[in-house]
């Protein structure tokens, strides 16, 4: 398989699962200080990841947990943040410029603050209350924070049976969906390919719901735009029906995300829509793999790093059939603006 | 000018102005009465409107006020909406399906609900507690509210000035936006009706930030994507930079919103970036408009009004130009899905 190192892909899931004493130290502390709310923040890729935390838990916990992003809360502000609220992010180069302003204000303010960040030694890590260094696995992470926030809310009872699969099945599980998400992956690419040679204005369309929509979000933007440089429009499925679904068309591009959440029944009902008015459509469901050892309860929260595995396939196909290295950047961190 | 009634606007405006003790009375009973959190929920146009009005007191006030989507809530559901809270909604028809639903659910839990609705006697005004009827205006309803719950909460002294400034001034300012922007819409609409001929596939960006973003959200796939069957993507100025900006060439067609509240730096840093990568770019910036009779601190509050002002203008030239009646959809409604 092209670009694949499985054992290096299981040590890095094991590695963040590893996390796990880290990680309950913090929020236990966190928990019996207290605190007024939670707010993961973010930009980018991490505004999204926070995203698919917040609404894990949005249906299961009366924790007050809220998504902020960065920026945002530089310019506009957010009064409801104050000195016993809890700050939450992840950053992969511990550098971005507005998390640093944004770390910074809140700081000041008196709100604790836990980091996850890749690497050791950045200027994030110095702002932060507590900083966990592990590369990679950020969504893991903050369901890793989700789960034992819930756990000790009394939100999750099966906390240590559900730890105890993921510790010893998740890592081998995704790295199956990579292998059996191959084939289709290498075919969908050289189709889409072939597709954009075509249509080099078209947009392609990203449909997700639930803790698909963050990656459906950043999927979009963060690879397909920023790395691979062709044209998206990622939107919820639930309001897909309410505008955009007037814009499909029979060879219209459509890339559909189904996960095992309580929204995938919004996915569906664009599952049920799309044939009706398109031929060209793929869906990517996280049901179609089988994730051994991990019970069919579970699997509706980590659904999104199924589809995730799947789209890893993906991105290296890509890169191979459109000629284009994923790092390279026409403008981003390419000059001062 | 083109379909252009401006006595039915100054009315409706001033209509909707004028339900400030009906809109007042119901605030003042649910801030005596208590509540936990309000939630402004909607679907499509409406979720749009509720971030406008999140964000619009998000930093002035910690009144803790959240949006929700009424189809995430029928799935996903949200723990911490309880018997406590409050949710306001607005509804053209009175018969979105998913708001129909979502508030049946809440009432249920014992929530207050505060509807307004366009027209009277729909099955969404007999499940709420409080109900407003009045046509359009759902921004400035929503605004009304926020002042009012802002007032009480201490948060804004200068209410009385700046409604005895708004009942004065800004329907006639608003109408004077529709007439000084209408050459400018004319010939905006020309240039994309051969755009959109030669480029059919193309999406046309629209960016915009803080109470711009709803409404940029709302014009892109609402009127464009809806109405008009033209590819749009949307996106925040901040998300901008992290992402979709290397997906901005010399002839993409961006449409950059810029209003007057908080977040303007970060659309005026899209405003910058833009021309040395793009050619083919238009701002629309209400700072370009008179508002005769208001304020400078007071025009924030209003700028996604006086840009809604400007696309009206563009609605109805679009509609000329592609020979395209904006009442006609290909799906929606016109079928079960």
């Amino acid at each position: 398989m092209l670009k694949f190192d499985k054992e290096k892909k299981v040590n890095s899931v094991k590695g963040a699962l590893a996390l796990r004493p880290e990680i309950e130290k913090v929020i236990d502390k966190i928990q019996e200080e207290g605190f007024d709310a939670i707010y993961f923040m973010g930009i980018g890729g991490t505004w999204a990841s926070s995203m698919q935390v917040e609404v894990y838990m949005r249906g299961k916990s009366n924790i007050p947990v809220f998504v902020e992003n960065a920026a945002e809360y530089l310019t506009t502000g957010n009064k409801r943040i104050t000195d016993k609220s809890v700050v939450i992010f992840s950053s992969v180069t511990g550098t971005t410029q507005e998390m640093v302003d944004a770390i910074k204000v809140v700081k000041e303010l008196g709100a604790r603050v836990l980091a996850f960040i890749d690497i050791k030694g950045t200027v994030l890590e110095k702002d932060a209350d507590y900083c966990i260094c592990f590369p990679e696995n950020e969504q893991l992470k903050f369901y890793m924070v989700a789960n034992r926030l819930m756990y000790n809310n009394g939100d999750f009872p099966d906390y240590d049976e559900y730890n105890m699969e993921m510790e010893a099945s998740l890592a081998e599980a995704l790295v199956d969906v990579e292998i059996k998400a191959d084939d289709f992956a290498q075919e969908f690419a050289a189709a889409k390919y072939e597709y954009v040679k075509q249509h080099p204005d078209m947009p392609h369309y990203f449909v997700g719901a639930g803790n698909q929509y963050g990656s459906t979000y950043s999927y979009a933007m963060c690879y397909w735009e920023e790395q691979m440089w062709i044209r998206t429009k990622s939107i919820s499925a639930p309001e897909f029906f309410h505008g955009m679904l007037e814009v499909i068309e029979a060879e219209t591009p459509v890339i559909l995300f189904m996960g095992e959440d309580e929204q995938r029944v919004t996915a569906q009902r664009v599952a049920d829509f799309l044939p009706r008015v398109c031929r060209n459509y793929v869906i990517i469901d996280s049901k179609d793999y089988e994730l051994k050892g991990i019970s069919e309860k579970y699997r509706g929260s980590i659904s999104h790093l199924v589809t995730h595995a799947v789209t890893n396939r993906i991105d290296v196909h890509m890169e191979k059939e459109l000629c284009h290295p994923l790092q390279i950047r026409r403008y981003y961190r390419q000059f001062d603006y």
